[in-house]
């Protein structure tokens, strides 16, 4: 079975670049047609909506993209209903041979995590039976109960050849409020991302990157350097570029000098670059996901990707 | 509308003790008679095995406890059958007037956050309308993100008279990993105790207590004792009593002298305390119950909540 780090490298290698595509399919954003249809307000009806939308975008993205990150908060808010909806968005990205990030932000001690990391990979949590509600390539996770409740979802993980990324300085504008607490000299994200450096290099891939990776928001460009340094072996997932601030030059700290190492995640910029009434918002989509990754390429080590394939 | 602590503390003088029933539905432990009925494999069929063994221990815990805390995990394990599972048990509760702790320990950035809100709360984030997928009575979430992310759980909390325990300190072995760090002075989750003190003082209820709690462990009675005292207006959520580790006088420490002020969660002690043969299942966590009471009553101020409904 591939390493995380390999089957990542080879995915971004293959697209030639390294832009994530964030799926947040908020309501009041879908297009006016999508919401027509499916418009009987009841959850189950928006569940039918995301799940219409999240299949049109991912076709749109998939020939240009080589990673997405579908957002559980929002399909959680339609219910049962919404999750079913996320299960066949990520069939359909599984499909297309596209790198799925479950963004859950998930945590637990460890007895629990366990039922949430074999959620997401599979595992032998339920009566030795093998069940994956999610089949993801890898989940987002929260650090704050310690590496002890990280294990399950680390086992889990590794155990199918997927990976974690954890959330070391997150790209809030209010995210220093305990992440930039000084700690023996050194910021508490600091602190977390060499705890995450130290779980990485127990697994590192053939292209010498690790499974366990760190969020780190693009919004902060000294941050997100100060992490790229203390831990060169992680992959980087970096959201915030676009509507919440972060410009590609901002991002490029985050590559190494080969172009590999970071994804940088785009949501609200590339699946709503339209006003609802648009009906031709797909290709609005399409364009804008060019124009992002054009963008990273002329400032970020990312066009070195290109080609290598 | 009445204040979640007001509420809380109604219930708990009601009952005229503070345990917290954790359901934690582990499909191995799960009484034989109920896992046949369900045992095609699917996690359909485990979903529904959960909710019979909900529904049946609410109807036993209901004359007994004041709170219940479903932990999200083993239901979204089953996929979207097991929030319909959820949803039901958590509908149950609702119908006997039991105060729901929804153990999700969610965070997100903000506009994202508030699509967890909604659904456990109930809200305005689609389209306007109004649709608690959970609505639960208090959410446990994660303070990593800071105070600017918890703030979409806390609009949506008090507008509908629920409350919040946010994660101080864990009660995993591991915790104090990165909670026990010392920065200026104190460890991380002080820091993080401040911070719930402050956002519960905003809201305080009739009864003088907040909307806003923490979780400490049983497990570390030091911490409990120092968190009780840097936040005397919060209601404690005190997991880990029972089969982690936590004695009864251990969580003494939890409470003010008036016997209101902490919640103390047992799970696995509580709904497993048979070997799955057994057949009179109902009879021994209800003997389990009762013992729990009787064990806090004497080791705690608890005992000075009875007959003062």
């Amino acid at each position: 079975m591939d390493h995380f780090a390999d089957r990542l490298t080879a995915a971004v290698r293959c697209k030639g670049n390294a832009l994530c595509l964030g799926l947040d399919p908020r309501w009041d954003q879908l297009p006016q047609s999508i919401r027509r249809r499916h418009g009987d307000g009841t959850l189950a009806a928006m569940a039918r909506a995301h799940e219409e939308f999240g299949a049109r975008v991912i076709d749109v993205a998939a020939p240009l993209v080589a990673v997405v990150k579908p957002q559980m908060a929002f399909f959680e808010a339609c219910g049962p209903a919404g999750l079913v909806a996320l299960q066949r968005v990520m069939e359909r990205s599984r499909r297309y041979g596209l790198i799925s990030i479950l963004d859950g932000k998930r945590n637990d001690i460890a007895s629990t995590a366990a039922a949430y990391a074999d959620a997401a990979f599979g595992g032998v949590g339920l009566a030795g039976r093998c069940h994956a509600v999610w089949d993801a390539d890898a989940l987002t996770v929260n650090p704050y109960l310690g590496r002890e409740a990280i294990e399950p979802f680390l086992t889990s993980a590794r155990a199918a050849g997927r990976g974690l990324f954890v959330l070391v300085r997150t790209s809030n504008p209010g995210a220093g409020q305990f992440q930039d607490l000084m700690c023996a000299g050194r910021p508490l994200y600091l602190h977390v991302a060499a705890a995450v450096a130290a779980w990485g290099r127990e697994n590192l891939g053939r292209c010498g990157l690790a499974d366990v990776g760190a969020v780190v928001g693009a919004t902060h460009p000294a941050e997100l350097a100060a992490v790229r340094q203390a831990i060169p072996e992680a992959w980087l997932l970096v959201p915030g570029f676009g509507a919440q601030g972060g410009a590609a030059a901002d991002v490029a700290a985050a590559f190494r000098t080969d172009g590999l190492g970071a994804v940088v995640n785009s949501s609200r910029d590339l699946i709503f670059p339209y006003h609802p009434d648009e009906s031709n918002w797909e290709a609005c989509i399409e364009a804008a996901i060019r124009a992002s990754i054009s963008d990273l390429a002329a400032h970020t080590p990312m066009h070195r990707l290109a080609g290598l394939s």
